[in-house]
């Protein structure tokens, strides 16, 4: 029970209905359970060239022939990545940064995984980058910084657009955020 | 109380609570209450211009010559347009239409303010017409309605951006959201 509730968002209770689920379950679900945590620390790694999650060393994106290598989306963390990819609106590869720059938090270009961005940048096959990090002040900043050290190569540095989400009304929808949305009209 | 319990969003207990101060405030106080609610309905009615809430014939921002009178954002409810000059990003002059397309609900271009627009397009000062109709079906069909009748005349129609709101991480965002943010990108 103490160490299921290290686990974040299960506290004492959980814990406890947990341990006694595992308790009374069949001997073979507790053991596929414990087998799967120990699988899930030894067999996924980092992709090598995108950073991802992955069970091999290049993941099944970066190895796919069919997606588009001449596009890079760059974002934050595996977890953006999945959301995008469930979308279904980009076909390129992706490059994890593992984090956001934030210099108040001692987190600089070297403690997130940009130098390995300009690498893949150089490679010849590279037309378009996509900065795909948040849209809070970090985000923003790792985007301008990616944006700035780039900006003297042929590649194309794009912006996700930023605006009013979906399905939404107007007035539920913050200054900043309306703001953005007015600057970044279009024609149509 | 039951008279009390008819506002939106109160209950008959707030009702209760509300009858309860209003007995207990001074003269003045409900006296005040009463008088501005007969005004609220005597004086408030809608700008000839913009059909905007104005307690004049034509609205403080329609009647202000600081305004961009070149500019139309074109809205569905007063709320939006409220959102809209809170952001502080528009100077220009709005159209609030009252509503938007709904062919389910029975609501077709005549029964919202899209008329009025078109006779406000045809002004020689108009040189652009920014669609501010919120982001779901019906406001994305107006958009697209207006869009489509003005297609043909030297005005520029834009439409707000939508995409990814500030200050959010990327894996909150819904499909439809990202996928506009990813067609949506702009470069930098």
């Amino acid at each position: 029970m103490d160490c299921l509730a290290t686990l974040p968002g299960i506290g004492r209770k959980t814990a406890e209905r947990l341990a006694l689920h595992i308790l009374h379950a069949p001997d073979t679900e507790a053991r596929s359970l414990a087998e799967n945590i120990l699988a899930l620390k030894k067999n996924v790694t980092l992709c090598a060239t995108c950073f991802g999650l992955s069970d091999r060393p290049t993941c099944r994106i970066c190895s796919n022939p069919a997606r588009d290598a001449g596009t890079i989306c760059v974002v934050e963390n595996p977890t953006d990545m999945a959301a995008i990819e469930k979308s279904g609106a980009f076909s390129g590869l992706y490059h994890i940064l593992g984090g956001a720059l934030s210099p108040m938090d001692g987190i600089g270009p070297d403690e997130i995984r940009i130098k390995e961005l300009f690498v893949r940048a150089r490679h010849r096959s590279t037309r378009e980058i996509i900065l795909a990090t948040g849209t809070d002040v970090e985000g923003e900043a790792t985007a301008a910084y990616i944006a700035e050290q780039l900006k003297n190569t042929r590649i194309c540095i794009t912006r996700i657009a930023s605006g009013v989400p979906m399905g939404g009304d107007l007035h539920f929808v913050d200054q900043v955020t309306l703001q953005r949305a007015m600057e970044g009209r279009s024609g149509l």
